[in-house]
Order: structure tokens, then C-alpha cells, then sequence
């Protein structure tokens, strides 16, 4: 029996995906720059997915760039941007919480003489919308927080964010790293006034190695990889016609029937809340009830490290998170779970389960009962 | 019937590659720095694909990174080598043939204050090994130098270059640009003296949107994706697995027989140029016999627009270039033909006929005669 819990690590390709992977690997393998029939037809892989993938945002068609993953939609927006308008200020903002893609990138922008103001968050992981709108200052040309935390499931207040933003200064760009919010919510950035917005395919059950990031029209961005100029030069190098083909088909997916997908993940999480209720030794982390996100749940133990717990639950088959599984294989202490002021035996007694719409309540069932079983266990047999 | 044979733009993807890309998007789809089982198989693909890759280059495992493809890669290798040794020097060699995705990012650099040297070349695309000696200063910190040029397939002394770099300078780094050699030449960068070399998956039979750069253990480099600190800190981003896969397969392939392959390949480029022997009207671009690349013919006809004979082929089912299919759909003037001396009228009526080990003798009489019946055909309507 496999349970797997780490959605918000990767998920399953889906079929629908997978099928028009393969027909592009295989039969419609051109190249979109060739002027050929075969070329034609890869095109149009690329120009289906623009569509799939634009009437989930309600957004224009040409104001999506295919990426290499999420991390690449984040560097673009960021790094882009920054150099792209260093001009009209060099001022940023985000927050203490931000996935590594934006905060590394943040780190090179410093080095390279921008400055960069970080939000603090409070216990459920929430910015203040105050402190946000004394932060933006005339100089400030970037502001950039995501909408979903990875690590805890805490959902910023991004329209309300976008709005005070635009407010404060209309020539500060608003880039929203939207990887784990992304197929959770409707999210329509041309309306919200969200000018930059990265999303992953293989968090959303489409292939690694492909993602996107929303640009709004007219946004001025100097690209990351350069060559050919494909992609109106905002991002050279070859399409990556089957990757992009299985991100369009998984961003459709995703949205079809949204509402009863959300459903089901809220019932999931709340039966795993209130499974874990009675549970003394057990912590939740983050925003309570619907004000969390739909799909994660983060818990800290007493007394039980995280790594100890993630293998003996994978024993039984059960595969959850410590950490965010982005930070390659090094569990580094979670600037996510210190910035919400969690004491410090509970840094690394934390882990994180994440749901995807096949999971089933039997699954959450069959998880509760391995946690009822080994932590009580585990406690007896820690140092201290 | 189809007869492609622009195998230099891209390639049918192969059984093999499709098979472990599929089993690593379906069942092992785990996210590499997951810390469960399904973490360490994903985690093993990567691996098995680093140990064929290796292979291949009697490299170390360790000295691969992947990357989106071979833009990336050669980014990585001149944006990422300049400025982590700019402080040795700020003078980069490259030749005036090269790929966009190397010129494009020496252009970045000279915008950055480094200064470069552009070699040239003569009719049959070669550079000058006593201009490059010429040139190679002490603060010189990279060459780059394309190893079979993808628009005429000249094989360029990339043995003698690295051997005069390192004589010259020992400090000097020499980035060679495989893309359209790997798979066709047996390259061992570190008994050559290479430090850098940049592959592309979708051009070996592998997957699109992967490829890889070998970087020589202990060379410098800044790395252009910032976030988790995957691959040592070289490349961020969760790995894409499937892909990955994929090119391990492709390039483990490409490299078995390859003798007999690049006899087959040399055989239809043999026929092929031997069946346009008697047509006044077709000239051949390049070096002659087997010092070309195996895979390449590039035909100047006259008075005959390259567009209207691609379409005219097209409608024959015969697939083929006008340029090198690389700079996304704008057909620009090629600066390979221009730095080969190629005569004003013949600039844009040159197409490229690359062939992969799938095409067969039979095709290449095919499109002989098709060019028979058409060329002179066309060359009537021409507009003088």
C-alpha cells in the first residue's frame, strides 16, 4: 500500500497530460521554429496550451512565457524586472517566508546593489497589509509574495495586497510566486492587478521541467536565457513543445470542476484535523479552518524529530514531507517555520502532509491511525 | 510519405528515451529532494542518467549539470564562467559562426564591460588556429568555440584549440558548444583540455527541453537559475526527471554502434552529394568529404528562394531548413553564411539537409529527384 502525501512536492503526471506528451515526443516532434509542416504542427501544441492555460487566468494569450519549472518563472519575474526597471528605483519587497527561488534571487538582486525590505509574518504565517503599505516607497519598483506558503498552507492577501500596492505607487510591479496556489484558486491576475505570476507543472499534476510566468502586457523584463529569441525574446531556447503540450492539458484539468475538487481537499484536511484533535502531542501550523489553504497541512510533535517520524510513516507506506522537499535533500532549519515564531524543539519536529483530489478519506483514516500509533511510540524514545 | 531530414532542428524522440520518461512521469514520479522512497527512486533515474552521460565523455558523474536545454547550458557556461573568473580578466574568444544561444550571451557580457574577440572564419567555416594563438591574451578567461557548426557542418580543430588555449594561457577556459558533434564524435573533454561543453537533449533522439553542461571539476562558475541549491548549487530547481531520464537513454543510444552510425550517416551524405554532382545549379557549403560533420549538407541554389524550395519539398512530404530552424521563425541573414564569404544572392537561397541514422538511402534519392524536377522548374519564375 502506497499513501502518498506529498503533493505540494510533486504529483503524479496525469493521463491526459502523459497522452500528449508522448504524441509530441513521438509524432508531432517538430521543432516550432521550422517552417515546415512539422514545425507547424508543434506550434500548435504551444499555441493550445497558451489557450488552455490563459482561460484559466483570464488573461491574453501572448502574456504567458513558457519556463523551465517554477524556479525559473520566479527568477525571470524577479531578476527580470529588477534589471529590466533599476532606473526608475531599486527598492524591493517580499516577505520572510518566500519559497528559495524568490528569496535566492532577492539575495543576487542585494549583491548587486537593490535593496530589499522583508515582511514580516505573523503566527499564521500572514503579512500585515500595514506594514506592506509603509514599505512602498517611491523607489520601490518590485514587490513579490506569494500566494499560498509551501511549507504551512498560509494564503497572503493578495488582492487586497495588489490593490494597496498599486495605491501606494502605480509604477511598482507586483509579482506573485503562485506555485502552490495555482488550480486551488481562481486566480484572474489582469483584474487583481497582479503584473507577474509564476506556476510549476509538476505541482499541478503536469510534467517536471515546465512552468510559466504571466506577464502582463507592456511589463518591461530583461530575459534570463538568451539566444534565438524565441518566446518575442523574453526566453530563448527551443520550446519545450511536449512539456508545455502536458502543462496545458494539467492547467485545464485542473480547473475543470474546481469548486468539488476544493471540496473534496477541505474534507480531506478537515478529517485529518480533527483525526489529530485529541492528540495532545500534536501541533497545527498555520491559518485555521478555510482560511488555510486546501491541500496542506503542517503539524509539529512533541518530542519526535521529523526525520524519524517521515521514515517510520514510510514504512507503512506513507510519504509525507519534513520541510519543503525544494531545498535539496539538506533540511536546512525552515525560515518559514521560524519566521512564524515557532519554538525552537519544534524546528525540526515538524512535518508537512499534502493532499491532491486522489487522495481518499481512507487514506487519512489509515494516516491518523500510523500517527496515533508511532508517535506516542517514538516519544518514549527520545533523547534529552 | 514523409522524408525528414532536418534532424539538426530537432529529432523524433526514441522508444527507449519515451519508455523511462513515461515510468518516471507515472510511477516514479517522486521529487528528488524528497527524503521517502519515492524521493530516492526519482533520485535514482538521475543518477543512472549521470553514470551514461559520464560515460559517454569518460567523465565524472559529478561533473554534469543539467539543465532546459542547450541555450541553457551554454548560457551557464559563458555567462556563468565570466562572471565567476571577472577577476582575472574581461576578455572572452568566440567565432563569428556561432549559435545564438553563445553570441547572444557574449553580447550580454560586452554589455557588462567584458570585451570580445570574434574569430573568423574561412569558406569552409574554419577558424584559423594562428588567429586564435593570436589572440589569446593573459586576461583572456574564456574561449568558446562551436565544435560542428549547425548550418554548414564544419568540424572545427577543437583537439589543436584546446591544446594552443592551454599552451598559451593555462588560466584561459575553453567552452565548446557540442550540440550538433555530441552523438557523432567520440569527445573526451578532460583528456582534450575542454572545461565546459554544452549538449541538447531533443537533438540526439532525447527528449526537448533537457540538455546538460560538463563542467570540468573545479571550475568556477556563477550559476544563472538561484533558488533550492540543486546540482551542488549550480542549477536550482527541482530536477526534471523524466527528462533527465530521457537524455540518459538518448545519449547511452547514440553512442552505441556509433561507428556504423556515422558510416550510415556519411553514406546519405555521400549519395546526396553525389546525386547533386551534375546540377550546375547546386552548391555545396562547407568543407568537402569526411572532414564534415557526418549529419549536414547545406546546398546554395541558384535563383531559387530558399523559402519557396522548402515549401515546394514540403509539399512533397520532404522536410528540410532555411537557416538553422534556431532563431524562432524570423528568417534572419544567416551569419554563418555571411562570415563563409556566401555571395549577396545565395544568402537567402541556401536551405540545409540534415539527416538522422533512421533516414534511409531511398529517401535520399527521393529528395534528389525532387530538387531535379523542381529546381529548374522554379529557377524559371524567378524575378531577376
Amino acid at each position: 500500500m502506497e499513501i502518498y502525501l506529498d503533493n505540494s512536492a510533486t504529483t503524479r503526471c496525469s493521463q491526459g497530460a502523459r497522452e500528449i506528451m508522448v504524441k509530441a515526443l513521438m509524432e508531432d516532434y517538430g521543432n516550432t521554429s521550422s517552417l515546415h509542416r512539422k514545425g507547424m504542427e508543434a506550434e500548435r501544441y504551444i499555441k493550445e496550451a497558451r489557450r488552455q492555460i490563459a482561460k484559466t487566468l483570464k488573461a491574453q494569450e501572448k502574456e504567458l512565457v513558457f519556463t523551465s519549472g517554477g524556479t525559473e518563472a520566479d527568477n525571470l519575474a524577479i531578476i527580470g524586472a529588477a534589471r529590466a526597471n533599476c532606473r526608475s528605483g531599486r527598492h524591493l519587497i517580499t516577505t520572510s517566508i518566500e519559497h528559495a527561488a524568490v528569496s535566492a534571487a532577492m539575495e543576487q538582486l542585494e549583491e548587486e546593489g537593490f535593496e530589499v525590505t522583508y515582511l514580516d509574518v505573523n503566527r499564521e504565517g500572514l503579512i500585515s497589509l500595514e506594514q506592506l503599505g509603509e514599505a512602498i516607497r517611491p523607489d520601490t519598483i518590485l514587490v513579490s509574495i506569494m500566494y499560498v506558503n509551501n511549507e504551512i498552507g498560509a494564503v497572503e492577501p493578495i488582492p487586497e495586497a495588489a490593490k494597496l500596492i498599486k495605491e501606494k505607487n502605480s509604477h511598482t510591479l507586483f509579482h506573485v510566486d503562485a506555485i502552490q496556489a495555482y488550480g486551488k484558486y481562481n486566480i484572474y491576475p489582469g483584474r487583481l492587478g497582479i503584473d507577474l505570476l509564476a506556476v510549476s507543472g509538476h505541482k499541478i499534476h503536469g510534467p517536471k521541467g515546465v512552468g510559466f510566468l504571466y506577464v502582463k502586457d507592456k511589463t518591461k523584463l530583461k530575459p534570463l536565457m538568451l539566444g534565438g529569441g524565441h518566446q518575442n525574446g523574453l526566453r530563448s531556447g527551443t520550446e519545450n513543445v511536449p512539456g508545455v503540450a502536458g502543462l496545458g492539458v494539467a492547467a485545464r484539468e485542473a480547473y475543470e470542476n474546481l469548486e468539488d475538487k476544493v471540496e473534496h481537499l477541505y474534507q480531506l484536511r478537515e478529517a485529518f484535523l480533527s483525526g489529530l484533535k485529541d492528540a495532545e502531542w500534536a501541533h497545527i501550523n498555520g491559518p485555521a479552518g478555510r482560511a488555510a489553504a486546501p491541500q496542506i497541512v503542517s503539524v509539529s510533535f512533541d518530542k519526535v524529530r521529523s526525520e524519524v517520524l517521515l521514515h517510520a510513516l514510510e514504512e507503512r507506506g506513507i510519504y509525507v514531507s519534513a520541510g519543503s522537499a525544494c531545498s535539496s535533500n539538506k533540511p536546512a532549519v525552515s525560515r518559514t517555520l521560524k519566521s512564524i515564531g515557532l519554538r525552537q524543539p519544534y524546528l525540526d519536529s515538524t512535518l508537512r502532509f499534502s493532499f491532491c483530489v486522489e487522495n481518499t478519506p481512507e487514506e487519512v483514516a489509515c494516516t491518523i491511525e500510523a500517527l496515533k500509533e508511532l508517535v506516542p511510540m517514538l516519544m518514549k524514545y527520545t533523547r534529552h
